[in-house]
């Protein structure tokens, strides 16, 4: 019996139902038997090397990563399985299904264990870049190993003086006779940049030429593979693994680039703009992880109040399971609330994105409006709800053995990696607001009021215009000082609008309203730095 | 260079500006020189083996535990320096200071290292315990050597089955010819049950005896020495040391009680209601542990953000330190606010502990109110903040070499033992308002209204007066659905108003209140679920 039973129903009902997914060949009962199909898998295979792989971590020994026990054979069988191939173009071997069902199919991986789902998370990152700005020859070279997943890639982006500012980084690339690049410098927090689950690793590196304009202008991205054409060994190693509060069975490497060998991608300078298209499906991704271990931790902690007898019934005075005590269930009724709230936020940008893949700009405008939403409040509510989780396990929480103090651990990497959220604060609000003049936000706004309540929807447009306002008048730092103030309201009050109209298709609904009693009042207390009370 | 440095002047500003602190042998510049002592201390000495400390935990060998390298000397100098004897009575050893002071030196312990902190803290819990409820023989037999630290007190209360429904204890104690008490059972979750630091351990042992009556009612607590008055061993062993998420240098222990000798205090059945006495003060410092750790997750984030280069000024272009730029701002502005409304709060509460100690009613019924307020407000805050702070160190805070991870760990406890958050929910809730039918906090929210605007007190005194409705109406269910909502916005609500009188005597302001800019607005969202918007 597997800890882990993916939310397939509630997918559905998100999809079909709240978000009105069509797709000429896939019905709610294909659907269905897709997401089944994956959520054995899940459950069956990668739940169990979880807490394994926790403990286990994975180890560098010269140059050569071993991951915990398990984890080859279950990325052998993940592959196999075609789960790898899932969204990508069929001209590569892909599965060319649509992003609103591999969403919910790439959930599962990250619930059952995010570790692990983090090796074809960035090798996503690596499909789409080389697919919207590789050459030809480039696709037809590595877009089927790596939609396979017989190789993997990983992004090489973060240097010690260059995070979040990636301007400053330093690492150099020096044109060849040849027409290839030679690359050197040094690359920490690199997600899987080496491990033995896959024949080859690709790595897409960002790095500058020796006349390069200063700062972003002179950044360019290269194809760096591990294994070169002949199967010698190319010049980047790993010289080290960090030491991190959790993903520990996820290999954190500090790459070393000594020399290597590397290919252009595209022109010369245009690297960080080709690294953002990649990036910004990776944030979506990230929010998804956020909802995946929120859910986890979810049915770890139901599971536990159901089974653990203390304190007596008011009615009764006889003593009962803890899940019946009416704090247990507001936990509980917190958590599912939260969720449900941030997977239909994350489901909604994917049936956007599809709209946008097929041409439809409004909704790219849409996606890119909801990326740094989902990502930042997803992430943030995967930490709470994690912490809840961890809070309904009482003493036992705080052991390690019961196996969700590892999750609390885990997702506090996701509201800082691709992009900490208060980068996406301020993506939001100058990418988003200012420079789109608020369009796209006070349009989607106005969607919501057939949901939630106008006075919600009316005090976040207030908001929204006031930023407008402050941008014209330069008032740059006080637009950034409350971005986050305003993501936060933002998320609050889409998300309860998406709830509202979920609740309408549910059963079982809680004792009081969590829309009114929760979200929109703590979205209104958000606001007020903005607009006052 | 200690890189924890106490908050003396904030907290002298809060004790005889904000909080009207009097005494007549100790004025303002006497406390400051008590305090800048204990400092050194704190930061000298037991700072850097904070994380020391967490990488080498306490080990178990035969029976016997080891605490980290450097613990025992420093509880040494701790002791010779007199600081375990701070407030307790000067008839065993004592140096009587207030407890309005000891809170803030034991932040002091607390914030240098929670770890280490705890020994003391358990310990003050038994000396109280005796203190309150021994005969004279015990007093004069452990009180001198727990007041000098010589020897260590611990509380034994979990079992596997009975964490916070204390009823299910089943340890059992059986009476001898001698009038003394055999002891048998297994305890779980023993803070300091074990170690090396002191020449003896003295546990207090919640058991049963045959005859007793059921569940709470028939539970009596018993002291039980490592070491008996002739040196032997007595039968009581460390059998496990937990593996938890934080606080690794605190050996957490399970015990094997095997015929160990004990020894009743007071009467028999009596014996959860000493251990109440002594749990409540115990509540408090916890709290203080919430308000400590949050202080030096605080000011490793701040430190980290005034040196580390990222990202451009608005203004100049140039690029800046992080601290500059305004969500950093709003991050550690936040983290502040939430500390010194924390930190104001729970020196309310140790004020007005001085003068219940001195026989004033009214000001004990407030202390009582307050318990779960500190304890539960305090550490969510603790959670909340050591986040924070890592989120300012980006990737580097998921790094387990920078520290800031291992505030992170360790805060998580916090809202778990000496009774979980809910439980201080229910405890103010039931036992705070509704049997005291309202009074106390009436009177003390009224009092609340010279500070901050009226319509919130207004809010909270009608949340209040809706609990008793409820209560009249046997709705208990009802009332424990939102007990935590009410102690948070309660916990805003108190911790405005003393932050609201702060403000006034402190130069540097904040851009914008945090008081009715944050606190009061989510206040006001928390009690929606009670009284509507």
């Amino acid at each position: 019996m597997s800890d882990y039973n993916p939310p397939v129903e509630n997918m559905l009902c998100l999809l079909y139902d709240v978000l009105g997914f069509e797709h000429p060949d896939i019905d709610r009962d294909t659907a269905r038997s897709v997401l089944e199909e994956a959520a054995k898998l899940a459950s069956a295979v990668l739940a169990p090397l979880n807490h394994t792989g926790d403990k286990a971590g994975s180890k560098l020994e010269n140059g050569a990563v071993t991951t915990a026990p398990g984890f080859k054979e279950a990325y052998r069988q993940y592959c196999e399985g075609g789960w790898n191939a899932v969204p990508f173009d069929p001209e590569y071997g892909g599965q060319g299904l649509p992003w609103a069902l591999a969403f919910c199919i790439q959930e599962m991986w990250q619930g059952a264990n995010m570790s692990f789902g983090l090796c074809p998370l960035l090798n996503q990152g690596a499909v789409e870049a080389i697919s919207l700005h590789g050459s030809d020859e480039q696709k037809q070279k590595y877009l089927p190993k790596l939609v396979a997943g017989e190789w993997t890639g990983t992004m090489n982006l973060t240097e010690p003086q260059a995070g979040s500012d990636l301007g400053l980084i330093r690492s150099k690339a020096e044109k060849q006779a040849d027409g290839t690049y030679m690359i050197s410098g040094q690359k920490i927090f690199i997600t899987y940049g080496e491990h033995d689950m896959a024949d080859n690793i690709v790595h897409l590196v960002l790095a500058r030429t020796p006349d390069a304009p200063e700062d972003v202008k002179g950044i360019s991205l290269f194809i760096v593979p591990k294994f070169m054409d002949d199967g010698t060994r190319n010049a980047v190693t790993c010289i080290g693994l960090e030491h991190k509060l959790g993903i520990h069975a996820s290999p954190t490497c500090t790459m070393e680039f000594d020399g290597a060998k590397g290919f252009l991608i595209g022109q010369e300078n245009m690297g960080l703009k080709y690294m953002f298209t990649m990036m910004n499906n990776a944030r979506l991704s990230v929010g998804l992880q956020g909802v995946a271990i929120a859910e986890r931790a979810y049915q770890k902690a139901q599971a536990y109040a159901q089974e653990r007898v203390q304190g007596k019934s008011f009615r009764t005075g006889e003593r009962i399971v803890i899940a019946e005590h009416a704090d247990v269930k507001r936990m509980l009724g917190t958590m599912k609330t939260k969720i449900e709230a941030g997977r239909a936020l994350t489901l909604e940008a994917a049936v956007t994105l599809d709209q946008a893949v097929s041409g439809d700009e409004a909704a790219q405008k849409k996606v890119e409006l909801l990326t740094p939403i989902v990502k930042s409040s997803c992430t943030d509510m995967a930490c709470e709800v994690t912490s809840i989780a961890l809070q309904v396990f009482g003493g036992m929480g705080f052991i390690e053995e019961t196996g969700i103090a590892q999750l609390y651990r885990d997702a506090r990497i996701l509201p800082i990696y691709e992009g900490t959220n208060g980068i996406q604060a301020a993506d939001l609000a100058f990418r988003k607001i200012v420079h789109d003049e608020g369009k796209t936000a006070l349009a989607y706004i106005e969607s919501l009021s057939d949901t939630i309540p106008k006075e919600d929807c009316a005090r976040l447009a207030v908001a929204t215009k006031t930023l407008l306002l402050w941008a014209s008048e330069k008032q740059m730092d006080r637009i950034a000082a409350v971005s986050a103030n305003y993501l936060r309201a933002f998320a609050l009050i889409a998300g309860g609008a998406l709830l509202a109209r979920l609740r309408g298709f549910q059963e079982n609904k809680p004792p009081f309203d969590p829309v009114s009693g929760a979200l929109l009042p703590h979205a209104a207390a958000c606001l007020v730095p903005i607009i006052g009370r």
